[in-house]
């Protein structure tokens, strides 16, 4: 497990980058998380680190060999440990590389960020107990959590070409949908359109076709987080999805934040991974020492909503809700065990869905689905306001951030879509 | 719809390569399919069209300016046709090419075939409703067929990273899975290990996101056809499946043979799409006066099991069954109009497997699961084996072809795997 701290981690460093010592910013020299931008009137995207407002062209600055994203993930650990370790002494008060590095910073406000890298593969999972037992509540009553939700790590395949990157436009969806008491389907616009609150956890380098990536192997593996959004049509789903899962329901967008946060900017943040003692615990193949030790990460969740009323009215987004990707029921690394375990081959740039993130409590809904109890208990927003569903114009937003006493807060930056009306 | 025959179609044409001419082969100058091949040391996979036993290289021979096929498939269908056009006047006897052309063939027992693309996103579909109930009630023998079949073209997506080419090696899978009187779940290899008939189609060009593919438009957007075996692991999948579908019960591996066979090559067998007349008539969206003359294509497809018995007593593949892609109950038209309904992104190069192609009688399930009844009925084989599920070095070979009476018959050639034991 990558838990070891070391210098990079100390609360007490300070950048030369000015906003990056700023209390509230996602991005002090503590995170560098990693994305993809150009500059207006570039084609290619460059590899970038976030600090403070700031964006530092790595390869411009001589920190880095490519621009190739999945080509830096592949080549594994310790090449990304030593960057980070470069990268925190360049960045920090002091440094004799700040002359040079000063004209490699763009301004992330003058930048356009494309997705982190190239995603082969995208799988999503349901790593939520409180998700999987609300919403199992909502689409089969009499039996809310199926009988292997303790014992597998419930995933299925995603669709890679239509994930996006925040502050994209959603249009909204057109399918297939039939009521409990239609005779026939109807076909149009979603009337249930929904966010779900994600994260998004890449894989750094992958295993070959036939081989596993055990247990006590699988953080190697992983590259780190983003924040995703997999939009959802509740009424298209509710009709699609048996018996071989949700399909058109999902796949004409998703968005992710376009930052990734390294597992060892993470490394601060992990937790036991912990479940109630009346659970059954994890067959061996997903369980180690080292997991329960620390598998988990304390990541506060969060979901704000702007409706194009608020934007009118000049109000800024309002929060919705609050989770922590604690109270996921699988850690990262069980996923990577589980999902290789027959042999399947991922791939540098894979990305995992960790399924929505709701919490134990009321009101932790990571979906609209769940806040407003199927739709049936409108949401109430502070400007009076409601909503069961999303409606065209309204942005939401998806942030996360970790803290700890003792350590410098890091952030996630923010996941943004906005709905557009559907296709005439 | 792409039904315009023309002289390519011809079957007084003959070719100046001999074995093209053999009433037998599945490549004669009517079909042309696309494959990509490589010789033995060379690094990188080329371009050819299989020729009798023979592939022509097309960059070589000045017949095409790219080796990248998917770029190939996104030019179009014109450039798609006009290739055809030239290289029926190519190989056809008596051309004056036949000289310069003769140097760019190579055997096909001597070239290593790649995918025929790279496949960026993977939906398997679930088109024959003969498979649907006769599974279905083996998985809920109440309800076999669920209300939405006959309204929605059921799909979900699947892994591309593991879609290899004929002639590999499956190892046996290592999974969870839990035996209805069994108290908690196991670990071990598959002991329900199956294969799934299926054709896979691939998209030439796709759409942006967020726009539509109209099913009258929806041919134009389809490159070709191949075999494709969804090889499956029945014990996991029964574990896994509820509620998002499949996943590590297919994610192992899938094969699809090496060659493309055009929707142009395929045009002489397309016929009228035909349902019962007490079913509900497909929603506007999957509905055109094109797509019910000539939606569906009459594809003979085959099943044949060489155990490792047999090879070792020099005996020959045994057939287990025969069924009709005419008997699907979605046209590939209506896959495509479906699945771009919502406004989801197709690439060129992506992968839409058919679903497993049973026939509507007893015998002609597209997979062992149908044909031993779920394990109950074991397989009785000529050899005096019998099969339940695969063993351990049986060999799987799907073949395809295509018969109408004034035209020639065209073929699929094979997609072949093996089963080699789990890992330990």
């Amino acid at each position: 497990m990558n838990v070891q701290l070391d210098e990079t981690h100390d609360a007490a460093l300070s950048s030369w980058v000015a906003a990056a010592n700023d209390p509230a910013t996602d991005f002090p020299i503590q995170n560098l998380p990693l994305g993809r931008f150009r500059r207006t009137g570039e084609a290619e995207f460059r590899i970038g680190v976030a600090i403070g407002d700031q964006v530092l062209d790595l390869a411009r600055g001589g920190l880095i060999d490519t621009d190739d994203m999945n080509a830096f993930m592949q080549a594994g650990t310790e090449t990304r440990n030593a960057l980070r370790s470069t990268l925190s002494q360049a960045l920090r008060a002091g440094s004799p590389r700040q002359h040079a590095l000063q004209s490699c910073l763009v301004p992330q406000a003058a930048v356009e960020m494309g997705l982190p890298c190239h995603i082969g593969d995208y799988t999503d999972f349901y790593t939520s107990i409180h998700h999987a037992t609300s919403v199992g509540r909502q689409f089969r009553p009499d039996n809310p959590l199926l009988p292997n939700y303790r014992w597998v790590p419930i995933g299925y395949h995603g669709r890679a070409s239509s994930i996006g990157v925040s502050a994209q436009t959603i249009r909204r969806p057109v399918g297939q949908f039939k009521g409990a008491d239609d005779a026939t389907p109807s076909v149009g616009p979603t009337r249930r359109l929904d966010y779900e609150l994600e994260l998004g956890a890449f894989i750094a380098s992958g295993n070959a076709q036939g081989e596993s990536i055990p247990i006590a192997e699988a953080e190697a593996h992983l590259f780190g987080l983003a924040l995703f959004n997999d939009w959802t049509a509740r009424d298209i789903q509710a009709w699609e999805y048996q018996p071989l899962g949700p399909f058109l329901s999902k796949n004409f967008a998703s968005t992710l934040s376009p930052w990734i946060v390294t597992i060892e900017a993470l490394a601060p943040f992990r937790v036991p991974f912990e479940r109630p003692a009346s659970d059954p615990a994890p067959l061996p193949y997903l369980d180690t020492p080292a997991n329960r030790a620390s598998g988990a990460i304390d990541i506060a969740l969060e979901v704000w909503l702007q409706t194009s009323a608020m934007r009118n009215a000049g109000l800024p987004a309002q929060r919705l809700m609050q989770s922590n990707f604690r109270d996921s029921y699988w850690t990262l690394a069980q996923l990577v065990a589980h999902h290789t375990v027959n042999g399947c081959n991922l791939q540098a740039g894979d990305l995992f869905g960790s399924g929505t993130q709701s919490g134990p409590d009321p009101g932790q809904g990571g979906s609209l689905l769940e806040l407003s109890s199927g739709g049936k208990q409108p949401l109430q927003l502070a400007n009076g306001e409601k909503r069961r569903f999303l409606e065209d114009g309204d942005t939401v937003i998806l942030r996360g951030h970790c803290e700890r006493r003792g350590f410098r807060r890091i952030g996630f930056g923010e996941c943004a879509g906005t709905i557009a009306p559907a296709r005439t």
